[in-house]
């Protein structure tokens, strides 16, 4: 039998990078522990900050905000309804079902009433989706913390997450980026919060162990615009490495953040301007949101879509 | 049909990530021109110089040494007999068999008839095979070298050793390898010669194709430490993004030459010393060859071997 690392008892999951087992009770202890070391140690935000925490309705963001309000922390819930199809139906509800249950407050943006659902975004300005939703998410996070005075965005991206960005980056050098990439990312221009991650350090697997010990209910399938991602195939790689030598993902992005990221200099950007229309951060006079608007508008205008039936609602 | 790129018959090989597919003549062609351009452009060696080519017998070596006949270059190929069982005796009669058909010279050095085959270091210093096998294989290919006037020592990586060596130094953030890394590492000290890899833009496939088209006999089992390797898993893992992106492993080691290895500064090792008893580089009073021969002398007298019997023939 595998005994719990903490308790001896029974054990009910294996983590094998950390070369451990635990119980139940003593798996949550573990795992809530690791996100607050993670958020005192790269000082992401304290028990006085109040803290916005972007929620997909998936199992990291819903266990991220979990933690959070376990570990006594100011938090609010924001929610983007990106009205990807049932995806995002299913994605709102369970939202909407997890702050009514923990009775916590949480702000919903329904970009699908504003006309401005993702895959309009993308028919309208021939994007990838994915790119479509990158803006949006940048643009409507940044835009909802500084209208409501949140100082801090917190977002439910994992050790798999960080480290297949980080191998993408790699892969084609992205020197810039990897310049900036990490745990926290402090605000350049006078809107913006600072941005954290505190489940950097947590596998996919553990939140979805945590998810599932702690009974929350969450949107399980995947976004059907992510099929065929690069980053996935990232995972997959990093996945085939993690299986011959637990612990290779860790290893790759704290080391990282203490060896590699200090030999890339930051780039010669400059400070953001701020965007003309919603005065957000832009570089040149429209922010990359307000332009995507823009094009859709255009594009609207001369396939002479009505815009009140596509729901633009102004 | 598949036709060829450059005369239009039929197609023997397709190349996807050049996006070409080639007749027999015309791949032999591009592939020997692509080494020639790597050659000039990095600035390896020139028709004038001597190349010392280190040739194991594998398709990769005896691949570049026929490439490098052929394109009018001065070469002497440099084999070491590593006495891992019939591996390395194959090995062997391959390239005697290579050097002698197509008239050229080979220096050959019998690690085994002078004790000094790897699986003995292995044992004797409780070393990886591969570690002993790394450390040998440095200190005989600078020896002889420098013993015989070489200014250049040619060996046979190809794209995927590239790839999958940078991969190996980005997990582990290895930045001092990585100020290094690439097709050419030039001198740091007196006795050493300037070490190239013409094949680094050439995969493995492409060689392994080039050396079918020319009728090489190579060694086809890989050495049988090899089973397990790190190295294996990364390539595994460069094999899939390759199948799935093709051109991955070229950008990831073009790209790194171009913007990746410039953010790391070299480290501050400074020069190295010469070693005591050889003469060669050190970092102390022994170079780390003649500290390891000297960890099996000792390891010998402990365990009562006779040196005659093992045959280090002094």
């Amino acid at each position: 039998m595998m005994k719990c690392k903490r308790c001896r008892s029974k054990a009910e999951v294996q983590i094998r990078h950390h070369n451990a087992a635990f119980c139940r009770p003593c798996f949550i202890f573990f795992f809530q522990r690791q996100v607050q070391r993670s958020i005192e140690k790269q000082r992401m935000f304290t028990a006085q900050d109040h803290v916005l925490v972007a929620v997909s309705g998936g199992k990291d963001s819903l266990a991220l905000w979990d933690v959070l309000i376990d570990l006594g922390y100011r938090t609010v819930g924001l929610h983007l309804a990106l009205g990807i199809g049932d995806y995002s139906h299913i994605s709102t509800t369970k939202t909407v079902e997890f702050a009514h249950r923990r009775a916590v407050r949480l702000i919903t943006v329904d970009l699908e009433a504003d006309g401005l659902a993702i895959p309009t975004l993308a028919r309208f300005t021939n994007r990838p989706a994915c790119a479509a939703c990158g803006t949006t998410k940048r643009h409507q996070f940044d835009r909802v913390a500084f209208e409501n005075g949140f100082r801090v965005l917190a977002t439910g991206h994992n050790l798999d997450d960080e480290a297949a960005r980080l191998l993408g980056n790699v892969m084609h050098w992205q020197v810039h980026h990897l310049a900036k990439q990490g745990p926290v990312l402090e605000p350049v221009h006078e809107r913006f919060a600072r941005k954290v991650k505190p489940l950097y350090r947590i596998s996919e697997y553990e939140t979805a162990v945590y998810a599932f010990f702690r009974g929350i209910d969450y949107v399980v399938d995947e976004c059907p615009n992510s099929v065929g991602a690069t980053q996935l195939t990232y995972k997959d790689m990093l996945n085939r490495l993690e299986a011959v030598m637990p612990g290779s993902k860790l290893t790759f992005v704290q080391d990282f953040l203490k060896s590699g990221r200090p030999a890339f200099s930051p780039g010669t950007d400059g400070a953001p301007q701020s965007c003309e229309v919603c005065g957000m951060a832009s570089f040149g006079t429209l922010c990359s949101y307000c332009r995507l608007r823009r094009e859709v508008e255009r594009a609207q205008d001369t396939w002479k879509v009505p815009r009140t039936a596509s729901g633009s609602g102004r």
